[in-house]
């Protein structure tokens, strides 16, 4: 963390504070620690993946339909600050015996893990210098990854998985660009839906968000519609695996309070150790109104990874 | 292509061939174009991704029990050649808002897809400058990536998994450091276990190699026990979706013609178009005894990626 | 080389011959090979680097003031096409010794040689596949570099620098953005700083370009002046060590016949083996009219490099 | 910085101190802050670089001749840690136009600035979180380099050189793989050499250890002859601009005290703001027993970088 920042930060708050009480604060790590899954715990809501949840998501598994909701990753991507994706190629080489087998590969210099659609682990995100489950930031880094909470911790999800058509329930194609989700609108979309929520679900939003990937990437990341704080705290109190979106943040970016920033990733991540899965593609499943089908995520095992770049499916 | 290097090479060839001629060489192009999939395929074996091959899965699963057959990725693997997987952690950036959130990521450097537990793609092989289904790599790669056969055609897989357990067969721990498997083999293992292959499995053979991962790396990639060019022959006349091994190559190295360098890679993914699967972790699986089970795997949909590091799972 | 988009050049090109032949072209290897410095010869203009030359500098070091005319490399700099420049701190790793030494550093990854203020060497230009000397690229080419005519082959350089200052001449801050610089202008403001060419020079020519330089970057690529086809041939027939200017390609851009791609790369590095140096920071020696100095450049000797970053130095 | 780590170290180091005292402690802010070149200072013996070096420097060049004392960077070269310097070649891109242009570059993938022959600036090492000067680093840290004491504030040094053959007065081709330099050895290398030291030289150290570059590397980072406590402080109080050897940290390794680490690092670039330049190729100035020399180094001007990786010379 660098310091200088963070005083010349809590001065400009003091500061701002003075005329305005934020709508929402991380609560003191008396009362979120230790978490419910175990003082040492790390996999946080993946503690939800058992054999029930599968067998709960394999019953839904009725035509063998395989709808893919991840993006393909290239350098065309809306990118988030000055993250990147570079391949460069590594063309043949041409090995030498009598079979001339040439051999091609890439390297890949590449935030994996925080690019493209992607799985946030718990290293990820913080409330000044503490993690989920109070692990503490300086205690835990090194110049190759984080001791805790690393996302090979996470394994493969295999649960039970909601589509929320909150695009749909508006009568939209896409969200304004700024909609904070409200809870009135995901009890709308699951009634009109006929779905309801069970606890380990992975909860996916469809806001129309993805249909500016890789052909608006500009206003893709400029904001976004999303849920909010209650919105985030409605969900959370059902017990999900998961929330996902189709969009970047899974939140509503920027937050309607200007004196927060990205409050539903400390809500999930920090506070509540709920895992989110961020720059879903969601418009088939959406076209097709499946909103309940088998959910399958399988994040890279990187050693005290913050997250994984992944390539989840919906079967049904 | 360095055609230095290949100049070099036809005439060490030509000179060995006086001696010798090699026990295997690729057909020509006119034997294995258009392949059985058709002129313009880019997914080979992959096609066999059908709801079918999903629903064939699916009853397999019957307690909801995950096993994960990749490794954790870290700078401890064994790479082959100069090949490598780092990570340099970028540490928090304090975001200044009243909820003093801070974020972590990483970036990583590494030949992603050719690193791990990997899946590989067409554009990873060649026969001198033809691909499988005779695209050229000349005429389709780019300083970014490869036109064609690129690795995000591939899509994920969801079918019938069955584990060969040819070390339990041979009653070893692991086979020996240069070993070939031989049909014998593999149907003494089939037998043995009472297992069939069905068309469009993921067929995986267990060697007992993976013992040595990230404990003795210098002996994992200087040879491995593996099938040779007859048990691959006779494995893809089953049709299957993808041979994976828990070795680096699947096939055994070196091979037991000094003039043949790794030729199942040509025999699988250049001739007949079905993808590989290496490094994978299978005590587990074989200590179990799991035999058959539902198998699913997510690429990276890397936009014209030669493979994909992964994370596959066998599901019962 | 990708021979899909050079095919589909070749029949643009053709046509576009149709309408009109390019105001220059190639010469066919049989008139530029082997090269004044000899067959084998991979260093070009560099083999200007002679004693005599250093004396000839040293002598005009009279007051001992040194002039930087390299930039200050960072994100922040003009890049051309993808190239980057990224810079990822490898934070305080804490030696555990009683004298509790710390150690910070580094990761770069860039495309050093062609980033910031860079000499060119001969493996950066081709015309087809020839280099300079008619060096093949197909035949010297590894995935980690060049066999030939690598930037390591080049040396320090320490030589008579000479000052051209167009800008001033014309009277302007600035040239217009797409500029040509004439033989007259050459001529000219050699004539108004009394200053003569001598064979090995170091020739810089200011054009005021890099007033925009981390100001305006998209302005700064978009286009520049510079010298053409005749003025490059003009100065080349003085036979000097390198020209450089203070913009990205030291020539003008784009040229003014539309059917031209940088021409003077290619009579500069392929056709004649003169080395050249863009991206210079030439407003202080403009500015103090420094026309005439020791000019001092140290290339990082990066094995077969197509180039490199550089600081260099004008002293007097 | 990790501060698990540190606060094991100071456990470890208690014990230890126990035991024995060690032999040499950084002194405390108090007595090294302000700099003796002002408090707000980043440049240390840089300062030195005055017209008048320059000019006491170039009446040294008598006949032109230019000797490199930096090495040919590849990835041939010992490594220090888990440094590398990966060059990826980006091949031929064909440039559409008549004049058929075809472009090579690389993208290179290092800790530039630590590898190969190395100028070391002061963002480098620490005592605690105290850098030279007594900046701090935790206030100074970002993501993407150090905001204070940046290799970019060097700029280029040109100064007079002296080598001081310990080697050759010891008589040995190599120092032995341990050997502590003494003040002794310094005098009586000079006293043969008949050479004296000036305020403001490149002082530069040839131990005859640079035999193994490339050639040994395991031997060559293992350990190496150079400098210790004593003779660093009998140098540095010569008042250098700059300490080099033909070793990879200047300073004996181990030292021969088991408390410290690496001790030089500390007093040159910390405590007295001194610069190192490390790895250098002083085979060639001793063989030809030139012993004060025109010496320039070029730093790449890395907007706050830790050093810089460079290619001096020796001019006579």
């Amino acid at each position: 963390m660098n310091l200088f920042v963070a005083l010349g930060a809590s001065v400009l708050v003091s500061t701002a504070a003075l005329a305005q009480t934020p709508t929402w604060s991380p609560p003191p790590e008396s009362q979120r620690c230790p978490s419910k899954w175990g003082a040492q715990d790390e996999r946080g809501s993946a503690n939800h993946q058992k054999p029930a949840a599968v067998m709960n998501a394999a019953k839904l598994i009725k035509t063998g339909e395989v709808i893919e909701i991840g993006h393909v990753l290239s350098e065309k991507m809306p990118f988030f600050g000055t993250r990147r994706f570079d391949v460069h190629a590594k063309r043949t080489f041409m090995n030498q015996p009598s079979n001339r087998r040439g051999s091609n590969e890439e390297i890949v210099v590449s935030e994996i893990g925080q690019v493209g659609t992607q799985f946030d682990g718990f290293a990820h995100q913080t409330h000044e210098n503490s993690w989920y489950n109070c692990y503490k930031v300086d205690e835990n880094t090194t110049r190759t990854g984080f001791n805790k909470l690393g996302i090979h911790n996470v394994g493969a999800l295999f649960t039970r998985g909601v589509l929320i058509d909150v695009a749909a329930f508006k009568e939209v194609e896409t969200l304004p660009d700024t909609y904070e989700i409200t809870v009135e609108d995901l009890e709308g979309a699951l009634k009109k839906q006929n779905t309801t929520l069970q606890a380990g679900d992975a909860v996916l939003i469809n806001t129309g968000w993805n249909k500016l990937w890789a052909k608006d990437n500009a206003r893709y990341v400029k904001s976004c519609p999303g849920i909010g704080v209650k919105a985030a705290e409605w969900l959370i109190a059902k017990d999900p695996m998961l929330l996902g979106s189709d969009n970047w943040p899974v939140e509503v970016s920027p937050n309607p309070d200007p004196q927060l920033s990205l409050p539903v990733h400390q809500i999930a991540l920090v506070v509540n150790g709920v895992h989110l899965l961020e720059n879903l593609k969601l418009d088939e499943l959406a076209q097709k109104q499946v909103y309940e089908f088998a959910f399958v995520l399988q994040p890279l095992k990187i050693q005290g990874g913050s997250g994984s770049t992944v390539a989840p499916i919906a079967v049904r």
